[in-house]
C-alpha cells in the first residue's frame, strides 16, 4: 500500500472503531464510516469489500492493539503471577487510555452473528505471545487447567467491563480498586494453592 | 389486559427475545419481530410505542426470568456459600435450557447505547431478593466488600459466557466442568480465607 492509501486505511479504520463504540453495531454502516473518515463512500470499496470485510479489518486491529499493551507490559522472565498482575493492570490502562477500542471489540466480541465469523490473523504475534504465557502458566501449575481460551475471558473481560464502568462513573478507580479488581480475577484463574501463596507475598 | 391481549403480548416479546438472540441488534425491526410472531405490524404499536419500549420490555423480562430461576434454586435458610454456589449451577441450567433469553439479555446489556437507556423494573422482586443476597453476602464478610453490582456480574456473566460456549462446542459440558467454573467463580467473589475454608470442606 502506498502512504497514502495507508493514511486513508487507517482513517477508516478509525471511523469504524469510534462508530462502533459511540452507536453499536445496529447503526454501523459503510456510508457512515465513509463521512466520518471524510473520504468518499466509493473509496471504502477499495480497501474493504464490503461492511463485513471492514468489521473483520476493525476486529485484527482492536485484538492486536490489546495484544500489543499487554505484552508491552510483561517481563517474560518474571514469574508468572507477576507475568499476570501485569497483564490485568496494563490491560486495564489500556482500556481507559483506549475506551473506544475496547467498546469496538466488545461489540464484535458480543455480536451473536459475528463471534463465528471473525478471526484472529494467526500470524498477530502478540497475541500469540499471550497464548503462549497462559498455557505455561498452565503447564507450571501456576493457572487452573481450564480452556485457555476461558482463562483468557476471565484476565480480559471483568477489566474491560470495569473501565467501562470507571467510564460511567459506576465504579471508583483508585489504587485500591484495581488492586481489588486483580485479586479477584487472579482468584478466579490461579490454582488455589497458588493463589494463597501469592496473597500472603503480598501482605 | 384482556387474555387474548396477553397471548400477543407475550408472542411479541418472545419473537424479540428470538430475534435478537439470532441476529442481534443490528438486525432488529418491529416489522421482523411482528412478522415473526404472526401478528399485523401496526398491533404491535398497541402494546409497544416504538421499537425502544419494545426493546425495554424485553430487557425487564430477560432479567426477570433469570433472577427467577436464580431464585427459584436458593434456600434462604442455607450458609451464604451454599447459596452462591446454588445460584451459579441454577444460573447455568438456566442458561443452557433458554440460550435465546440469555442471549438477548446479553445483546442488550452489551450495546453501549442502550445500557444507559434500560432500567430493571424497581418492583422486580426476585431480582431483588438476589441484590438482598449479594448484600447480605458483604455483610457477613463471606463476599468481597467491592461493589455489588460488580460481584453480580462476576457471578452470572462468566456462567452466560461459558454456557454459550458449550452451546458452540467450544467448552465441555461435563460435571467437572461446572464444578471448576463454580470454584473460579468463587475465587474471585469469596473472601480469601472463606475461599479456603469452602475449598476444603469440599474435599
Amino acid at each position: 500500500m502506498k502512504l497514502k492509501d495507508e493514511d486513508k486505511y487507517n482513517r477508516l479504520i478509525k471511523a469504524a472503531i469510534d462508530l462502533l463504540a459511540e452507536a453499536g453495531l445496529a447503526n454501523f454502516s459503510t456510508t457512515k464510516v465513509a463521512k466520518r473518515a471524510g473520504i468518499p463512500q466509493s473509496n471504502v470499496y477499495i480497501y474493504f469489500e464490503n461492511k463485513q470485510a471492514l468489521l473483520a479489518a476493525v476486529f485484527q486491529v482492536t485484538v492486536h492493539e490489546q495484544s500489543l499493551a499487554v505484552v508491552k507490559g510483561i517481563d517474560d522472565e518474571a514469574p508468572m503471577t507477576r507475568q499476570l498482575v501485569a497483564s490485568i493492570q496494563t490491560l486495564y490502562r489500556f482500556a481507559r487510555a483506549q475506551p473506544a477500542t475496547v467498546a469496538a471489540l466488545q461489540v464484535l466480541l458480543d455480536d451473536v452473528q459475528l463471534k463465528h465469523q471473525l478471526h484472529v490473523k494467526v500470524d498477530d504475534e502478540a497475541n500469540q505471545r499471550i497464548q503462549a504465557m497462559l498455557r505455561a502458566g498452565r503447564e507450571q501449575q501456576v493457572l487452573r487447567t481450564t480452556d485457555v481460551n476461558f482463562l483468557r475471558y476471565f484476565l480480559s473481560r471483568p477489566v474491560f467491563h470495569y473501565a467501562a464502568g470507571v467510564q460511567q462513573q459506576l465504579y471508583p478507580d483508585t489504587p485500591d480498586a484495581l488492586a481489588d479488581l486483580t485479586k479477584m480475577i487472579m482468584g478466579a484463574v490461579l490454582q488455589p494453592a497458588v493463589y494463597q501463596t501469592w496473597l500472603i507475598n503480598l501482605a
